[in-house]
């Protein structure tokens, strides 16, 4: 950030507000504190019979590299629909919600991931824009030298230790 | 949004980027894109023998009503961890977390609450600097009426229904 978004000015200052106890970002000319805040990526792990459905990345950052479909939460959806939409975009595949998975923050990147499980309904998905390729895993197969991101690795390793104990809980992680 | 906060031109344009299929603001000069995404609300319900903590908000919005300790995630904290800040500033106590227990989407106001439920440590608090009083509600005590948001609502029925049905899960909401 260069200048205000709000009146325009570069006279940006790194302050701690009256009644704040953090560094912000202020305007010299308006006033106008700017607060910045994480950001959240929604992602759901389709599950069909005993393996999990990957998608190859298409896209930097990680080109390559696989990943449980998860992208930014949108203005205006709810985290689960999120999770849907970018199960749509990525294996152009259909789940139903079974619940949240992993909460897994990047606290460098400033990026909360929240991962669901979900069916995969019918079995049945393609390959979107943003992958180079989909598959289902069973856990002897998969990449695991090969996984996009921290948090795609800890949400796998949770979902074969879950399954191994009989259970379904909420695991949370932290980079 | 009035000025593009990488260059300073007041050029923003409402457009589709190539390559995306959501309107975003986009400078008109530097041809930055300027994406908008929900904030979190992290949060953690203090529990203590058959009662929770609550805080009566000193600041607005929904000023004099109860609410369950949140507030903004900051930069660089776990989702956890700034759940057990918010506890310590609005009602000076320790919460050792349990784990996750609402996730709800304020679709309209692009806000997403995570609360967590947390064992109040040696049953003692304050009261902080953002609230005017805080106090132990056992279920028939809860103000139901003088709740401050729907999420808390929600987090508190939720609450109390699966103490009756003695589990706990993770509950996702939208309004």
């Amino acid at each position: 950030m260069n200048f205000c978004s709000n009146c325009g000015s570069p006279a940006l200052k790194n302050v701690i507000p009256i009644g704040d106890n953090r560094h912000r970002l202020v305007c010299g000319r308006c006033g106008t504190i700017h607060y910045h805040n994480p950001k959240i990526i929604t992602g759901c792990l389709p599950l069909w019979q005993d393996k999990v459905l990957l998608c190859k990345r298409a896209i930097e950052p990680r080109q390559g590299y696989w990943n449980i479909p998860a992208g930014f939460l949108e203005l205006g959806e709810t985290v689960e629909a999120g999770a849907m939409r970018e199960v749509w975009e990525e294996a152009e595949a259909r789940v139903s919600i079974i619940g949240v998975h992993t909460i897994f923050t990047f606290t460098k990147f400033h990026h909360i991931y929240i991962q669901f499980l979900g069916n995969l309904i019918n079995g049945e998905y393609g390959v979107g824009v943003e992958s180079l390729e989909t598959r289902l895993f069973a856990e002897a197969e998969i990449p695991w030298d090969e996984i996009a991101f921290e948090s795609s690795h800890f949400a796998l390793r949770k979902f074969f230790e879950d399954q191994k104990n009989g259970r379904q809980q909420v695991h949370l992680g932290a980079i």
